[in-house]
């Protein structure tokens, strides 16, 4: 289990960005589209610190609460199915394993209502297996 | 300029230690009481990684908005009054340079209303560089 990054809701991506870069001297280090919702991200560190800060922009109409905020604090997980069914065996406000990418997700909630995300990093396929062993 | 922290409000700050040391598995860095505000603070991080989380417990009447959520994101600076001039001749919602133990501090606001922490480390007292010289 490993804390990775903390992700805060932002009204308009590309200003946020021009905040934390420009403002403050942030590195971007990617910016992407999540194709199942259209909401978008972007990673950002700075130079001498391996803390991450996630940017979400979510499209008009998703449920999440107001365009400010955190978002979600993300813990990666080495078997989210273990670590899933042990934590929500004690909490609420669950939202059951999905693949996004080339992670399963699962959402929990911490005892003040904040989003807690469980990432597994999935295995390369097969291809990609063979070229790494031999 | 380094990002150091992300700060959550929690209502409760030893249900919320409880729940990400024996739920998430987080590690308890140290626990201190701010004495200006009686208020409270704790660190927690993850092994393998140095990604820091700050739990931030409020006394009843202070006025920072809910009891959960984003508190703050906090980087280190070099120069305070520098960084703090050429930050507020931009931006809004500021609120000037200040001591707290052996930091001094300053807030500003992002574009979505995020407080965003600016700390400079003041030099140890003499006595402290004394000890190391020799």
């Amino acid at each position: 289990m490993k804390f990775i990054y903390t992700g805060i809701h932002v009204a308009d991506l590309e200003r946020a960005i021009r905040f934390y870069t420009a403002e403050l001297g942030m590195q971007l280090l990617f910016k992407t589209e999540i194709k199942e919702t259209g909401g978008k991200v972007a990673w950002l560190k700075t130079k001498g610190s391996s803390q991450i800060l996630e940017l979400n922009w979510y499209p008009e109409g998703y449920a999440q609460g107001g365009s400010s905020g955190l978002d979600h604090l993300a813990f990666q997980v080495d078997d989210l199915n273990r670590t899933y069914a042990g934590l929500t065996k004690r909490q609420r406000g669950a939202m059951a394993p999905f693949e996004e990418g080339s992670w399963r997700l699962a959402y929990i909630k911490d005892p003040d209502g904040n989003w807690i995300e469980l990432g597994e990093k999935m295995r390369p396929a097969k291809t990609r297996k063979n070229a790494r062993s031999t």
